[in-house]
């Protein structure tokens, strides 16, 4: 059982990360407004947020600049027209996915407005993450990296990827639960398993939930109490599916005086709703209960989604056939 | 942390409560179609749920029968009529709320369909609680009590409660999250104190939790793992405010094979849907959020909810005032 204390007091080794633009841009193909980027970053700087996250990096060669919001790409000067010189205590980051990304596209830390760098990789491209990791460490970039699908792998895999990206210079392992399908239980083992490798090679570890079961908060929470640092969330949940860990219920539960709910309120009151009403789709419905609870990627539960399906039952006969 | 066992096995003592009609009941006031209950009965013996909650036994002296459907009343008869001689696994419970029940309006088990009576109870009213609990227990029922609002209570009153309840005929002691405000941590807790009553006393324990905080179903989960037997759920989560702990996800997560998710899609697919698009609303937003961080009763965030108010921001600061 957890100390009381946990629930009281705080550990100033929390980091937030605002995951809205990045996550969310999956829903919208990341075509959100100035207005919204500039209140977005706004409210995070009000509410004490650590970093905010504002898309991919992603290589126009394979991503058609035309098809996508800017912040598919993240081109440093479009974020420097948003944060300027960016002098506040709120750092930026952008995700580099493995395959769909090049290292050309970053230029050193010190010319750039990003802070950090967070590298996404499945456990089959660690090397390909690796190489990614030192060069953008290089550059003095801070770096995260997420191993992604973790729920299908076995542990013995994990527990090696974690050995390699140790000896890298990454800064951050992060736990990502990509179908929801995990429960508490597991996310008590998987940062157990996690901080043991960051133990010895003096990292940090994250976590980035999904919320297909409803344990997008509550597995963030779960890993805060065993000792993970890095958290992520989005306002109002957006993001691909089931959308992710709610920043404002982040906001409520964390006992560091430096994080206030009330920007979030705010921020989500103004845009989000707006977002929804628009047609933006997003968020805990059947269909991803049951990609989740089947440990599967949602990309049938989304597809079921933009077809404006709600026959939930026939659609679960159609993902329980495995063979 | 907890054995990994318990995810890929299963406790027989576990039991499920549908409680759908009652909290639900408490945001379309009891107006259930006969169709509606009817499907609901079947579709919790094919998913094979161990109780179904019809509704309340209010006091017509207190309560306009004309002002609600009639299961804010559960008449015998009118149970009757939807489950015949209940001959089937399945069992019928219906709340008794104390302060506006009448222990008259209970007959002998024998002569009724109903087999629990779940007595509800604040701390203040626990020796009416257990007048009630001796008449009903007397005619023969089962008895379950549910000691609500117990976050903005001492644990020294707590447990003087379950000392009084362990010594009355009652079977289960129901951990209340009333307000939603509780984290799985503190559940973890509460279920001990209650565990440990239970074990000197022989009875069971059971939850209830609400959605505030988009963790019912995460403290139900918590609960199980502690050794909570007796677990409440509603399809689609229908019920008073943020609503209650999903009995799909219940259905996904335990591992009876007793236990079948797929009615649940069918009559959620069928009725729960209808039930929203005809105006009935409930279900976590961030007005409950906010009452759940200020453990608060949720009746100003539902009065926000009826008025169609979206000035989240603006409700925040009417109830976080204290003075």
């Amino acid at each position: 059982m957890k100390e009381i204390s946990k629930l009281m007091d705080y550990r100033s080794d929390v980091r937030l990360v605002d995951a809205t633009m990045r996550d969310g841009g999956l829903v919208n193909d990341f075509y959100f407004t100035d207005d919204f980027v500039r209140d977005l970053y706004l409210t995070n700087i009000k509410a004490g947020v650590d970093y905010m996250e504002f898309g991919y990096k992603a290589s126009k060669e394979m991503f058609d600049p035309t098809k996508f919001g800017k912040w598919k790409f993240c081109n440093d000067e479009d974020i420097r027209a948003i944060v300027g010189e960016n002098n506040t205590d709120l750092k930026i980051a952008v995700m580099a996915d493995i395959g769909r990304c090049n290292k050309s596209d970053f230029i050193e830390r010190s010319e750039s407005p990003i802070d950090l760098v967070r590298v996404a990789t499945y456990l089959h491209t660690i090397p390909a993450a690796v190489d990614m990791i030192e060069d953008v460490a290089k550059k003095g970039y801070e770096v995260s990296c997420n191993i992604m699908a973790i729920s299908n792998a076995n542990d013995k895999e994990i527990e090696a990827a974690l050995d390699i990206l140790g000896k890298s210079p990454v800064d951050v392992f992060y736990i990502v639960d990509s179908f929801g399908s995990l429960y508490p239980e597991q996310i008590a083992r998987i940062a157990d398993m996690y901080l043991n490798f960051a133990a010895k090679y003096n990292k940090k570890v994250g976590i980035h939930a999904h919320n297909n079961q409803q344990l997008a908060f509550a597995n963030t929470i779960e890993a805060v109490g065993d000792g993970v640092d890095w958290l992520d969330g989005t306002y109002a949940e957006m993001g691909r599916g089931a959308g992710n860990c709610a920043m404002e219920l982040l906001l409520g539960f964390l006992r560091n005086p430096k994080y206030n709910v009330y920007p979030a309120f705010q921020f989500i009151e103004k845009h989000m709703n707006k977002l929804k009403e628009d047609g933006v789709v997003w968020g805990y419905d059947l269909q991803y209960l049951m990609t989740g609870i089947l440990n599967q990627h949602p990309r049938t539960a989304i597809q079921f989604t933009k077809d404006g399906r709600k026959d939930y039952a026939e659609f679960y006969k159609e993902i329980v056939v495995m063979d």
